[in-house]
C-alpha cells in the first residue's frame, strides 16, 4: 500500500527501506533535502492517495506534536496517522482526541529493534481503533519480524506506547540486574575469566536472553570494558514508567533501582552524600581536631560511633 | 568413564540418567533403597575404580557437609569430589582445603537447568584445580548442553559456586523485572489482552530471553495468574548475593530489591508498616477522636499533614 | 489584623482559632453552616477590609482549585490569597499567574504542626512576592511557634509547598527507618523489652528526634503495637517527591522505598509476586507433577536451582 | 567503684575521664605509654580489687577479640569484662561463652554520643546477664545521660550491640533522607535560601531532630556544602544490620538503599554502569557507525529506542 513517513533518520529510513523492499510505496519526508521526497508535509500529503497513511518517526515532544498537529491541518476525514517514535501514552491520547474531532485517525505504536530491525523485523506494540488498525496491517506485517510473534494491538489509543513504555522498564531492571552481577564477579576476585563466564550463560541458564547475547559482543570486543565510562543516559520512557507506577499507586522498586543507577551515574559529585558526608564530620569533627593538637589520643582510638 | 552419584533426586537422578546414555557408567547412592545402587557410601567408593570420582548432588549446608566429610574419610588420595548443589563458595573453600590435605581433589560445580537439563543439557560452572577439571572433562562434556556455551571452568575451588550464586542473583533481578512490568500493565487497565502482550515479546523486542517464553507460558495456562499466590520462596543464593555484595561494599540495588520483595510477599502483615500506620496514628489520632466529640469539624477537612 | 479563612476543619479550623487567640480578626467560611460566618464566599470577600487576605484550608486538588478560582472572580486587585492547603507546587504556579493577571497576589504556605498546632505553633513554609509575603507577616508570626524557628520565605510562588513536599518526602524515609529498625529488633528475638529499647533512644542517641517520641508514645499505648494493622496510606506528597526527583533527573533511593513500601503494604496480593511465583513453578513444575508419578525420586531431592 | 579502662582514644579516654568526675577509680591502659595508668594488661588486673570489672574500648574485630582473649587468660571466676566497643554481637556470643566457660563476666555495650559524650552523656544499651549487668550499674549511671532516657538492658549477651547496630541502620536512613531531600531542593531551583529552609524545620515540623541540628550546623558552616565532598564512609554496622536482615528475611529496602549510596560514592566509576553503557551501546552502535558514512541520516533522527 502508499505511505508517507515523516522522518527519515536511522530508524526511519531504515523502516521506509523495509516496507520498499516488502512492495510497499513511500513518499518519505525529512528536513534534510538529500534524504527527502518531497518538499514538505503539504506536498507529501499530497502525493498519496486517499484515505491516506502517514507514519511520523520522530523525537518525542516537541518535534512529534508539531508534525501531528500540522498533519491534522492538512488531511482529511478517512486518512491515518501513525506515531511509530517513543512519545508518552499521554501525548497520544491528546493527539488521537485531537484529530479524532477532524474524523482523522490515529494509530500509536512502540517499535523495538533497533539497527537489527532492518533485516531481522520490528517488534511492534499498537493502540488505536480496531478499523484504523485493520486497515494498517499490511504495514505492520511488513516491519514486524517473520513468524507468529512480534506485534500486537494492546489497546485503545495509548496501549501501543504505554506496552513499549513498560517494555523499556523492563528492559532497565534487566540491564541492571546483569549490571550488578557483573560488578560483583569482577570485584570478588574469585573468577579467572570474566567475559568467558558470561559466554558459557549463553545456553542452558535461566538467564540466557538476548541482553546477554548483547553483553557477551561488548566483552568480547573489550573485556575489562576498560573503553567505555560507567555513565549511562536514560531515555524518556524509563522516568514515565516510574511515574506511571506512582500514579497507579504500583511498588517498582527494580525498575526505579535501575533508573536512579542512571541518574547517579552521571554525577560527578553527589549533592546528597556531600550531605551525608557532612554529617558525620559533624558527629567527629572536634575530636578530629583535637586529635591533631596537643593531648594527642593513643593508638587504640575506638572508631566514631557512626 | 566410571562416577559415583549421591543423591538421586530429581537433579541427581537425571543427571545420572544423562550420564548413562552418554555411555559413562554410574554408581548411585540415595537414602531410598529403592534408588539406590548400593548400600551406603562405603561400598560406593568400594565401586570405583582409583582413581575415584564421586559427585554430591544434595541439598546444600549440612547435607552437603556430611557427605562430604564422610567421603574424606572413605576416599583415597588422588580420588575427587565434585559438588553440585547449590553450596555456598564459602563451604567449598572449606570442603577444598580439608580435602587437600588428604590428597583429595575438590570441584564445586554450579548446574543450572532445572528439568529440562536431562533433554537439553545443563550449564555448569565449575571451580577447582585446573588437573581435576581435566580429569572430569568427559562428565562434564556429557552433562553440558551441545554446542558451544553451557561450560566455564570459572576458577579455583569457590568460583563455581560464586558464580551460580550470582547468575541466580541476575535471574533475580530480571524476574522481578518482569514481575513489576506486569503488575503496572495490569494496573493502567489499558491493555485489553495481557497475555497477548508478553507474547508479542517474544520477538524482536530487546527483553526477549527464556524468562519471557516461561512467562508466556504460565500466562497461556493461566491467563491472569488467578490460581497463584502472590507469595514466593527464596533459595539461599539470593541472600548469599547480597551478603556478598556486602562483604565486597558493591552496590546491588536491583537484586536486593527483587530479594526484598521475595521477603515481603511471604508477610501477612508487616510490623514495619505498623510503625509507619502507629506514626500516622499519632499525628492525627486525638484529633481524630476529638473530632467525634462535640465540635465536630466541617466537610472540609483538611487531610492530615503526613 | 483581618484575614477571611475558608475550610474551618480540623486544620483551618484551629488556626482560626490560634489567629484569633493572637488578636487577629478572623472571618471564617465552611460548607457545614454550623461552623461558618458567613452564607458563602461573597459574604466573607464583602465582611473583609480592603486589601482583603484569604486563607484557604482546603483538600488539595479541585476544592482547593475551584475555591481560588472562586475568589479570584471575587477580589480585588491588591487583595492576597494564601493556600494553605497540601497543594501541589505546579497548581500553585498555575494559580499564582491567573490571580496576578487580576492584579490578586497569591501565596503558597505549606503547614506542619497537625494537632500540636494550635497549642505549639504551626511550621510555616512560605512561597509568593516578597510585598505579599511582608503583608502577610502578622499572620504568620501568630501561627508560627515562638522562638527564632518555623518560617522560611522560601522563594517565588510554589516553593512553599515544593519545600513542604519535600519535608514530607523526608518524613517518609525517617518514618520507614524507624520501622524496618523496629522489625528486625523484633524478629531478631533478642530484646527482651522492644519498648523499654526504643524509650532510652530518646537521650544520647544519634537518632533522638520528634518522630522516634511519637514512636515511644505508640509502643507505651500498645507494646507490640497488636491493635494496628501493617497498612499505610499515603498522601499526594510522597508521590510528588518522587515525580519532581524524576523529573530533575534526581536519585532518591531511600524516600522512594519508602513510598514504595506503603504502596505495597496495601495490597493484599502482589501481582508482581504472582508473576514470581508462576516463573519457579515453571521452572520445576514439571517434575513435581512427574515426582508425584511412578519414577518417584528420593528423599535427597536437590533444591530446585532458583 | 574501681574499673579497668582498655583503649585510651577519643573514646575510652573521654570517658574515664567522665568516670573519675562521677567518683570512680578508673585504671586505664593504652598502647601508648604516655596516656597509660599501667604497663600492660597484667599489671592493670593486677592493680583492680577483685572482683574486677574492665571495660574493652577498642576498635572492633580483631584489636578486641585479642584483648578479650588475653583478660580470659589473666582475670578469676566472678571478674566481669565489658566490651563497649562497635563489635559485632555475634562476636560478643563468642567471647561471653568463651569467658562463661572461666566463670568470667561478660557484659556488651554499645555507645552513642560521640565528643558530645564526655559532658552529656552516652547513651548505653547493654547485653548481658541480670547480675553482671546490676553490678555494673554504678558505672552506667554515670555514663549515662541525666534524666531517665539513654540507658537499656536489652538482653542477653549480644542484645546490646545487637541493639546498638539497629540504631546505627536507623541512623543510616534517616540521614540519607536528609540528604536526599536537600539534593532535590537544591535541584529544584526553586529555593532562594537552602540552609534557611532547613534551619526553619527546627521547630513544628516532624522531621525535627538531632540529625537535622547537625545539618543545620553544617549548613551554617558551609550554606552550600562546597568544601566537602560527595563520598561517604561506612563502619561495619551498616552492613551488618543488613546481613542481619537478609539472615532473618526482613526487608530492610530505606537501611540497605542508604548503605548502597554510601558504597556507589566511593566509586570514581562503576563497572556495573560501564555495563549498562555497553548494552546501551550495542543496541545502537553500528548504526552510529554507518550514521558517519555515506548513507548520514537526516537531522530528525528518532531517538534510539532504549
Amino acid at each position: 500500500m502508499h505511505i508517507g513517513m515523516v522522518g527519515l533518520g536511522r530508524m526511519g529510513g531504515n523502516m521506509a527501506e523495509r516496507l520498499r523492499r516488502g512492495g510497499h510505496t513511500v513518499v518519505g519526508y525529512d528536513r534534510d533535502p538529500s534524504l527527502s521526497d518531497v518538499s514538505g508535509l503539504q506536498e507529501l500529503v499530497e502525493r498519496l492517495p486517499a484515505p491516506r497513511a502517514v507514519w511520523v518517526m520522530l523525537p518525542a515532544g516537541e518535534p512529534t506534536r508539531q508534525t501531528v498537529h500540522s498533519l491534522g491541518e492538512l488531511l482529511e476525514p478517512g486518512d491515518v496517522v501513525i506515531d511509530g517514535g517513543n512519545s508518552n501514552y499521554r501525548d497520544d491520547q491528546e493527539h488521537g482526541a485531537r484529530l479524532a474531532a477532524k474524523g482523522i485517525g490515529f494509530i500509536d505504536c512502540g517499535v523495538s529493534g533497533g539497527v537489527w530491525g532492518l533485516e531481522n523485523g520490528y517488534a511492534l506494540m499498537v493502540g488505536g481503533e480496531e478499523e484504523h488498525v485493520r486497515r494498517l496491517m499490511p504495514i505492520f506485517e511488513t516491519l514486524k519480524p517473520a513468524g507468529e510473534y512480534g506485534f500486537v494491538h494492546a489497546g485503545k489509543v495509548g496501549a501501543g506506547h504505554f506496552v513499549k513504555m513498560v517494555h523499556n522498564g523492563i528492559e532497565y531492571g534487566m540491564m541492571q540486574a546483569f549490571a550488578e552481577g557483573y560488578e560483583l564477579i569482577a570485584a570478588s576476585g574469585l573468577v579467572k575469566d570474566v567475559p568467558e563466564t558470561f559466554r558459557s550463560w549463553k545456553e542452558g541458564t535461566v538467564i540466557r536472553s538476548w541482553l546477554l547475547d548483547l553483553l557477551v559482543r561488548a566483552l568480547e570486543d573489550d573485556p575489562g570494558l576498560e573503553g567505555i565510562r560507567g555513565y549511562a543516559q536514560d531515555s524518556g520512557e524509563g522516568r514515565w514508567t516510574v511515574q506511571a507506577a506512582v500514579d497507579h499507586a504500583v511498588p517498582l522498586p527494580v525498575i526505579t533501582a535501575a533508573l536512579y543507577a542512571r541518574f547517579a551515574s552521571r554525577q560527578d559529585d553527589s549533592p546528597a552524600m556531600r550531605v551525608v558526608a557532612a554529617l558525620r564530620n559533624q558527629f567527629g569533627g572536634h575530636a578530629v581536631e583535637s586529635a591533631k593538637g596537643a593531648d594527642s589520643p593513643g593508638a587504640d582510638v575506638a572508631p566514631p560511633a557512626v
